[in-house]
């Protein structure tokens, strides 16, 4: 089985590396060539075009940025679905929504392609350790036959239904890190203000009813001043838009997920802080705080 | 040493179980006697009234509910601070205001007593078992003098400053909660309205970046229907609103917060959702997504 794999990134370089470790042939291509550099050293076979890349492959697997590169790699002149060939199969690993995911679905199948949407969790650690969470949705059938490609990537894979949600499950998960990347930001902040020590506060928190994964990470780092990504927040931010987008055609009003949308929001439009990790919300309270002065 | 012990609510009464199991001699009142009976079978003595309790014990314990009952408790006529004498130690483990924590300490020095606050976490059950975590705050030597009486009650005790650090200590907690339950409650309701199957949700988010106590606790109960108290809604208000409180007084801004304490204070407002415990908010989203029906 031949793979295309279109999108090395920090993400994508990662999930290669396994794909080859696993024995797969693996064809890539990537918007700017010398990011393939490492993967190539490594025995993935460059491809000219996204067009090229599809000829030559059964499975193509997407992971690129934005929904609107995903739209570009699927659908434009030179993208998979105008190029491909009944049998093949493509699954879009980016978080994307999940309206596109299912417009993939319904134009992949009239050209006799199977599809699955498959965003992950785990980070780039995760991507290199084979030690990501993916969340499929699609054909169970597709799924199943797929099965030792995901294993050669991730360690927790899981199907939640037919296309579109496997996005859904990723916003639900992002839906719940917008309440952890809030409190803990603003539960530090608080406790910068009024003076109490804040690596006590850390270890206070991770004891009990408070204790949540992105304190126990996050917090550390931000003691630090150590604001490099884990995970960027100016990707969060395009997350939460897709969550609320969602939310909005079904009616459904999300306040704290709002208000974490707002602030990511300000905190990417400000362009020092546009390539820091999620944890770095924490300066845009620091400055709106600086700028009123205190009285404490 | 003599401990007069003022709340036997489901916290206090667990405390002084474990503070009479350590052969503590624990006079006792509460508002309503009732309350009382079953720490009064365990061996400790009722008082008629805080002034007579005060006047029986060295050590003066309260765990009440609300700032308005710890002012009541402390400085009315009948309360500690009228009728106590040089050389006791008052203790408010009631969570309250770090303002009116500062006060009880500047009235107490007045009369020659020495005060500590030392909100509490791990609800009833770690009140039953003696494992609360116990925030302290004020003077160091009345603190170390003190550790055999919070060893009696709590396994994690920590003293995080002077008088009212306390109380800083366990809003800065429960900030972080606030995050992790509305993050918990969209994440659900987002679910269900998507049509994933939360029990999957609940699994998805317990192994990856998104995990957290509330999710991993309530999450299950949500979806059993179960929304009886492990923490009461209307005391996480109560919370919330000092928080708040607090955050003005210094001119800070928690927009997350600040949405939490909305948010449960539109389901308190429902006498029907008033006593249930934190993971009710459910309830709210619920019938704002029926009100408006749904074109999913």
């Amino acid at each position: 089985m031949k793979i295309g794999f279109i999108g090395t990134g920090i993400m994508g370089s990662g999930m290669i590396h396994n794909l080859l470790a696993a024995d797969y042939t693996v064809n890539v291509f990537n918007r700017t060539k010398k990011h393939a550099d490492s993967v190539i050293k490594q025995g993935a076979i460059w491809q000219e075009s996204v067009a090229e890349l599809t000829k030559n492959s059964d499975v193509i697997i997407s992971i690129v940025g934005f929904p609107k590169d995903v739209e570009e790699v699927y659908f434009s002149d030179e993208g998979i679905l105008t190029n491909s060939h009944a049998g093949q199969t493509v699954i879009d690993m980016t978080t994307s929504s999940p309206i596109l995911a299912n417009r993939i679905a319904l134009e992949a199948e009239t050209v006799g392609v199977t599809s699955l949407d498959a965003p992950v969790s785990g980070g780039d650690v995760g991507a290199q350790q084979g030690t990501l969470t993916i969340m499929v949705g699609g054909d169970k059938d597709i799924y199943q036959k797929m099965q030792p490609v995901f294993n050669a990537m991730g360690s927790s894979i899981n199907r939640f239904g037919e296309a579109g949600m496997g996005q859904h499950a990723k916003m639900a998960n992002q839906i719940m890190i917008a309440g952890t990347m809030t409190g803990m930001i603003e539960s530090l902040v608080y406790a910068d203000k009024v003076g109490l020590d804040k690596a006590s506060v850390i270890d206070m928190t991770s004891g009990g009813a408070a204790q949540n994964w992105s304190m126990d990470n996050y917090g550390p780092r931000v003691l630090k001043g150590d604001y490099q990504p884990g995970f960027m927040a100016k990707h969060f931010l395009k997350d939460l838009r897709i969550v609320l987008t969602v939310a909005n055609d079904l009616n459904l009003e999300l306040p704290g997920t709002t208000v974490a949308e707002q602030l990511y929001d300000k905190m990417v439009q400000n362009p020092e802080w546009a390539d820091l990790g999620t944890q770095g919300l924490i300066k845009l309270y620091e400055s709106q705080n600086d700028k009123k002065g205190t009285n404490h």
